[in-house]
């Protein structure tokens, strides 16, 4: 099943999508789960689903997309997940995950624009596996790790590299408005099936510039839940962005820094594309 | 004025404190302003002490303190912030200040006891002047920072070390459950007066082990804004926790960790104090 949270005529609502319609089950729910991350922390995905009949349908091209969790507790995000990114980044070795955050209010949807800043041109891309939380817990153990996941995601960790770099500390440069892209919906792990041999691409007006399947983590899934839940409670609806794989701009020469017009997509076998758009802030 | 939110028999609620009475602004006015951050964001906290005739008050000690903010969007903080913690730490200086990120759920009120988790036994204290955000913006120029902040609290960023040194970044260490303290409660900056000559001190059980004025701070409240809404959109309610003296347990020979029966306390002149016991995680 894919869950998404989207825009319609009447405003903010979620639901279910089915092939190419968008079954609004907000329109009809709402008054008992007014988002989807409430839906999320009832563990009745499969409920409403099953109440589709009743729901009105809208062809997608009538669903403007805001990202899958609008308004998590928390977005977690994995840095340098991935050997070659490691590598390309000049970083050491670690027996942890190197865990940043990214704030809700920095989130945009599938088909949004991602906005480079006035006060800087060094907007990168990072495409990403994302996590969504269902099932809460602390102290989770790695065994037990899947049974605490929603479903998963793409995501655009879109990252502001000067201002990631001021200090020692990524925040600054991970929390720009109209940067974190997530989308376009979430899907249910028994649909998505396996996932070390899924492949991750992104690509920069049609040209492949990152390249990497699941199995090249360092850290897999169940190592980030278990770390993560080690040192806060995860929380329905909450976010964990896995890392991205080699080939970010900033380490190319040149650097490849996105521009306004670009169009930069993360695709997930199975999952899913997201794509955005790149323009200048107004 | 000085605003809280504290739990009575009632249930939560948020209310005055004038002298030693809480007035539950809460029990008469929470149809409009469920909790302290709504009635922020409404640039309403005059228009409601103004409302206390009708509101019951109840002695201080009937008040279980929450943190005075429990709910807010983002809590920024910021890093080596004074000259003789940024010695101690040895780290190089920098041109802008040190962010990095605290989530909603790690935070406990005055009174609570901050939690060592069963995981670690390098608990330290971290005493610190709060910022609650009022007005809303991006972009905040220096000279218009102030017009930005609702109030002021003490903040003890309770910090797990070895946690926050498993890598680079910060978050881990920063973000266990009921570690970070935030109270008794927040005071509008006209009671509060200027701020330079404010002299922060944390003690443990009763012996001062960080002693600073807010003048030695590195980079300066109206700048910390600027800098953090260059990045971020500030919304009400935001916390910004402005950083630390030296002083800090770990840098100590032998480090002074918190331990289970301990005391500490964040006292700001005029602001009032702070004070947390410490337990081992239930």
């Amino acid at each position: 099943m894919r869950f998404a949270t989207f825009r319609l005529q009447g405003g903010p609502s979620w639901g279910l999508i089915k092939g190419d319609e968008a079954v609004d089950l907000g329109a009809v729910l709402s008054a008992r789960y007014p988002d989807l991350k409430s839906v999320i922390a009832a563990s009745a995905l499969a409920e409403v689903a099953a109440a589709t009949a009743s729901a009105p349908c809208h062809p997608l091209s009538a669903v403007t997309w805001l990202p899958v969790v609008p308004n998590p507790d928390k977005i977690l995000c994995v840095g340098l997940n991935y050997e070659m990114h490691r590598k390309e980044t000049g970083r050491a070795e670690v027996e942890n995950p190197t865990i940043f955050a990214r704030f809700a209010n920095s989130q945009i949807g599938h088909g949004a624009d991602i906005v480079r800043p006035r006060i800087s041109h060094e907007l990168d891309f990072e495409g990403e596996l994302a996590i969504v939380i269902g099932k809460p817990g602390r102290y989770i153990a790695r065994e037990d790790a899947f049974a605490h996941v929603a479903g998963y995601a793409c995501y655009n960790d879109g990252s502001v590299r000067d201002f990631q770099r001021h200090t020692h500390q990524f925040t600054p440069g991970k929390n720009f408005p109209d940067t974190g892209a997530f989308g376009p919906w979430m899907m249910t792990p028994d649909e998505l099936g396996p996932l070390p041999d899924l492949r991750l691409q992104t690509r920069v007006n049609g040209q492949v510039v990152q390249d990497a399947t699941f199995e090249q983590m360092i850290f897999d899934i169940p190592m980030i839940i278990a770390y993560c839940s080690s040192f806060t409670r995860l929380e329905p609806g909450d976010v964990i962005a896995t890392g991205t794989p080699g080939g970010v701009g900033a380490k190319r020469n040149p650097p490849l820094w996105l521009k306004p017009g670009d169009v930069v997509e993360v695709e997930i076998d199975r999952l899913g594309i997201l794509r955005n758009g790149i323009a200048d802030e107004a």
